[in-house]
């Protein structure tokens, strides 16, 4: 209890938190890419080899633009909960940066996921490390708005959102992960589909009444 | 209908949507030039092998060139757009999200021009994707200057700028992309050309008389 | 000292040393996991086999950790010290170049020590960078509170403080760097336990009764 | 004529420059490091071999050094330049592009010299890149100060300045690239040395009694 204290202690600043947070997410969402790796083609005179080779880099394409997709929204909510708060402190830095830490971790998962995308246990692995960067923030979400939430916010709609929509991410994934078991198929319509979830924004008539400051 | 509403109910900070912007077109403008890998040289003493190696890279390097100077450009143009906007929503946000999606998959088209120049089909690849790219800027322009337009601003003007001018650069980059199956130098001339006339800046007179506000 | 008096000379913009430092250390936090290389795996149905595969890259996988959050921990303390400062002139704008040339510098040792984790000299390497990168922290750190403490910090304590807690990375790391000779477990050791020190904020009930400003 | 003054007719957030330049030079420092790979060791348990495969690494390291303390100074006076003037427009802009197509494009050259630094050709090559991106520095400086140099300066030792110390880069920098023909040791020399004339900022005496506002 005390350690958590200390960790109150030091105010940080959100300005800098928010601008290193970017850069990370804009250097992820961009080195994904660099996993799509120019094939062999014998003879690019001939269409149906063109098509035929880039047909082969197509699993590799599918898994960056989930994996690109993922790191959007999170960027998004990242974004959506920091425009919630009045502050931070040194405990919202380690959070964000065990946030951060899954998020740099995601390029692998990716990378694997395209080169062995019909093994269950990598495409499973995908699925953990997006599932825990989703738990981690709710815990990011959890902590902000607990202690720096504004006063134009209720508090009690914006705690009982913390339990419901956001910890879909983590339960949803979670479920794909393990049914690539089942089929490797069913996990990527899961992966594919739970970013869509995430398109609306979370329903501010829930929240307050009026428009949310930036 | 009531889902876009949706999009339109949550602001959005136009500094940070600008901040990861930023960060997002320097990446991509810079990882380009991991493209351009070292040659090999058998006897670097012989100054013509040298000159021969380096020539090998003359593709490479001129695809180098059109991608930096059409991510420049873009970035001037997103710049100039954000400018001429007083904030921005969700709606604001995602748009950006799928500009930049284009942006982040340049990188790979890129690389497939260097390596395989010869081929009607991948020189095409490149012109649509720039062109899918400018499709997304005007419907970013479009959705900016519709909601967001400073009052200093002629709307009138404004969206006959959005029907004209910006949309040139989809139709100019599609007319490249199928005249590589006339001839790969015929689209290499295009995609040269294009960057130039998006040298000068929008005509500020049609808009408004006195300076814009940054 | 005429030289010296120079550097003091010309201030520096505060905001941007922090922006192009946030950007340095974003990136290197993020290029650390291109060293994560996707493994070959033969047989991609065996799940021993691509656990066994996996387990080839966890040597990699653990200098990829510790030179994680070294990064977040140098860029935590980066901040901090920021925050204690009214302004920077060209002398910090120099001792942080310093401070980068070493973050930067890190993805080639945390590459080589994810390669020869059982070379001692490989390991020792690790620690020496990691060590004279704390060097020039503590310099940074004398240097900005020395000429830039703000009125509302204990200049005592702080100079006390810089004596003593942030001097201790500099002797650990080393310490664990030398031990690398002995066994290169113990250098492990205490490479992934140094980082646990730095957890905490500095105490800043030392310093100054009220909060940081920011 | 007037298609400049049209280029001078949109004034741009000097801010977002800062801030899109910043993000360029932070990636290209940190860039230049992937050229230093790991050397295959095939006795890590003897150390002289460990010594010997990184002495095979010192020229790569050696042309990383001039390249990174190269960007670091680019950097240092393209703020200083920036915190000179009151404001920028389009003009400025595209000089400013013009400019980091260069810096982007060093981690090229950098690397052929990594490999080839034998080579008189591949020496120069590195010299010819960084004096044009001096030279563009220069021209960069000269655009900035004419149009844009805040009244607290002296408008006359500024633009005397601009003619000599600034100049001094892209010539020394030639200089150092042709006397490769004659040893590819005195231009190591010359580029090495170099840098250590920009450690010291701009005699500001010269320019103005009181500190220089940022």
């Amino acid at each position: 209890m005390s350690i958590f204290r200390k960790f109150r202690q030091w105010q940080f600043s959100k300005q800098r938190l928010e601008a290193f947070s970017d850069a990370v997410f804009a250097i992820v969402i961009t080195l994904l890419v660099l996993e799509l790796k120019v094939p062999h083609i014998a003879n690019i005179q001939d269409t149906h080899e063109v098509l035929h080779a880039l047909r082969e880099v197509a699993p590799v394409f599918f898994s960056w633009i989930i994996s690109f997709f993922f790191v959007a929204i999170i960027w998004l909510h990242h974004h959506q909960i920091l425009s919630m708060v009045s502050g931070s402190d040194y405990g919202t830095a380690w959070i964000n940066t065990f946030l951060l830490f899954f998020i740099c971790l995601l390029p692998f998962p990716t990378a694997l996921l395209g080169e062995y995308h019909h093994s269950a246990f990598i495409v499973m692995l995908w699925g953990l490390t997006v599932s825990a960067t989703c738990t981690t923030l709710v815990w990011f979400y959890y902590y902000n708005t607990k202690y720096f939430l504004r006063d134009a916010y209720n508090a009690a709609s914006v705690r009982k959102n913390v339990r419901l929509s956001v910890l879909a991410g983590p339960l949803l994934y979670l479920a794909g992960a393990l049914l690539a078991w089942v089929s490797v198929y069913i996990a990527f319509v899961v992966y594919a589909l739970v970013p869509i979830l995430y398109l609306l924004p979370l329903d501010r008539e829930k929240f307050r009444p009026s428009v949310v400051e930036v």
